[in-house]
């Protein structure tokens, strides 16, 4: 970040994350127009590079800098444990949380090789992994000091990938029990029905999917009508890595980071966000459409178009990490490619 | 290549061509196997990793290694031109090609950044510039000689990636007028009508358009009644840039390299192998879904399925250049991740 120290403010109530979001900072209106202004000069038919043209673009105007760089990409994973995974929603056992986060110390993890093939810094935050949120079907997962330290973990992950020359932000989570909190953030966020969001997640199906879809709507018929706004429902039904990625993604902003969401559970927790404050998500794109149901779903309600579509299901930022390269394609394509006037290439019509 | 000397057959006909064609080697059953019994140990729920699990044994099976590899991708862009240019059915006038060409020479192209930015070795081929092939709306596009030297080249240069250690081949095409070549090609290949095949390529529209269409079905109705074959038709209606990416397909199949096809030229190009060999692509991937609109015709003919979906359609390979990340994270997820033993992780129902 040009060597300015990063902005990481310290959040000490539910009021001040809201007040935080609210007040987020705008897209660089200059560096988006000097990124439009080169595109039509490069030695390429007007649109031939498609959405790589369009995220040259959006990394200028978010990381306030023309050309946009994708030069330091960073990951975060964040990692919970979810008292809600003793109703039987996951084909895991709970003990896994801790085990894969093991894992990804040990470099055995998926994101892990893929973090070294596309040359991303990885960072594992385990969030209080003894300590399971509490079950959502009985009282709100998080109380306000919870959420916030965890949304405060979020809000640091970013400052620190910032502070460390950080250009983008991958941001993912492992958390057995979570894409049942996130399904219930959804339906309480967005309606619609509490089976329509919920999926298999790690391999759920018949009676025990069923019964998933039932906790879901069980959550959100207790939280909906008590939550203040789209942050507290977050607090009642999220968890501490969906609150953090939630913080993640604040930071990133305030630190001029773009940020590649990864899938479903990852976009839930960022959604309300975009449900407090329409455009807070204007610096994030989604990575790719997750195999999970409820992922196609929420892209309507974000109006976001996901990169890839690759039928992953793994989470842990696996898709955010293997979409890097497109956006290091368009800021290469961008920055690097000669103008007609350069190359002495004859424009359309010159004939 | 494991130090042996690669595959490179002299052609001197058409007739030797077809005869390498239904000679193919096949795939690696083995290699296959090696990877479909590792890839379940993983530390993931099955599956989880979608079209990436695929990936892994498609290179294993192909390249005839377990596990399959992307450290020495390559790239080849064969550029031509064509007498078909004098019809207007292109944006941009014919000297084009030759200052494309230019272009990639100085690294001022977009294939040169992609390349850059993905670790991929470019060539360029420029395929005898100076002579454009016949206008196949007057008679066939090459004659035996010029067909048989342009799907050398590919063969050649093809051979020369594997003996320069290349595990993965992109291809690619530049030569102004060729849209028509491939939607010509591909109407006469496949039917359907010739207004379906053919598309704006660098942007023509309106009544150009209407006539680009009028070209391809004056081009097919000349041809196809006279060909004796896929592959003559590819003689007939192609161009030598289309015949060289044929020939480079083979190639890579001789030496055991993987093929990522760019847009729909460089997909037309090869299709007239597998009407004439069905299953002679098994060892292509197709980049991606080109914004021409032939090109999702095709996919169904070749039962293809593209891997990314960026609206791009500039050709040059600059979609082949962008998928190979996607190849890269399937190859280091399948050779990298700890399995469930090494890691201690528990699996699926083991509570």
């Amino acid at each position: 970040m040009n060597g300015q120290a990063p902005l990481c403010p310290e959040v000490l109530s539910q009021a001040a994350i809201a007040g935080l979001i609210t007040s987020l900072p705008a897209a660089d209106q200059a560096a988006r127009a000097q990124a439009q202004a080169r595109e039509p000069m490069l030695t390429k038919p007007a649109g031939a590079l498609g959405r790589l043209e369009d995220l040259a673009a959006w990394l200028a105007t978010w990381q306030g800098q023309h050309p946009g760089t994708v030069e330091a990409p960073h990951c975060v994973v964040f990692a919970g444990n979810h008292g809600v995974a003793a109703q039987g929603v996951s084909a895991y056992p709970p003990e896994v949380t801790g085990q894969m986060v093991a894992n990804f110390q040990a470099n055995g993890a998926a994101i892990n090789q893929l973090c070294r093939a596309n040359g991303i810094v990885l960072s594992v935050v385990a969030l209080d992994l003894d300590h399971p949120t509490a079950d959502f079907t009985q009282a709100p997962a998080m109380d306000e000091a919870a959420f916030v330290a965890a949304f405060g973990a979020g809000l640091r992950a970013a400052a620190k990938a910032a502070d460390a020359g950080g250009d983008v932000l991958c941001l993912g989570e492992m958390g057995i029990g979570n894409t049942t909190a996130a399904a219930a953030l959804c339906h309480a966020l967005f309606g619609g029905t509490a089976s329509g969001w919920t999926g298999p997640g790690t391999g759920v199906e018949g009676e025990a999917l069923s019964n998933k879809a039932r906790v879901v709507a069980q959550g959100v018929a207790l939280h909906k009508p008590a939550a203040s706004d789209a942050l507290d429902l977050l607090r009642r039904l999220g968890g501490r890595e969906l609150a953090a990625i939630a913080g993640a993604v604040v930071g990133a902003r305030l630190n001029r980071m773009v940020v590649v969401l990864d899938g479903f559970i990852c976009t839930a927790s960022a959604a309300p966000l975009e449900a407090l404050v329409p455009g807070a998500l204007d610096h994030c794109v989604v990575a790719h459409k997750s195999q999970e149901p409820g992922h196609a779903l929420l892209f309507a309600h974000l109006k976001k178009e996901p990169l890839l579509d690759l039928g992953l299901r793994l989470g842990e930022a696996s898709g955010a990490a293997t979409a890097v390269p497109i956006l290091r394609a368009a800021a290469a394509c961008h920055a690097g490619m000669a103008t007609f006037g350069q190359a002495g290439v004859a424009e359309k019509g010159e004939a």
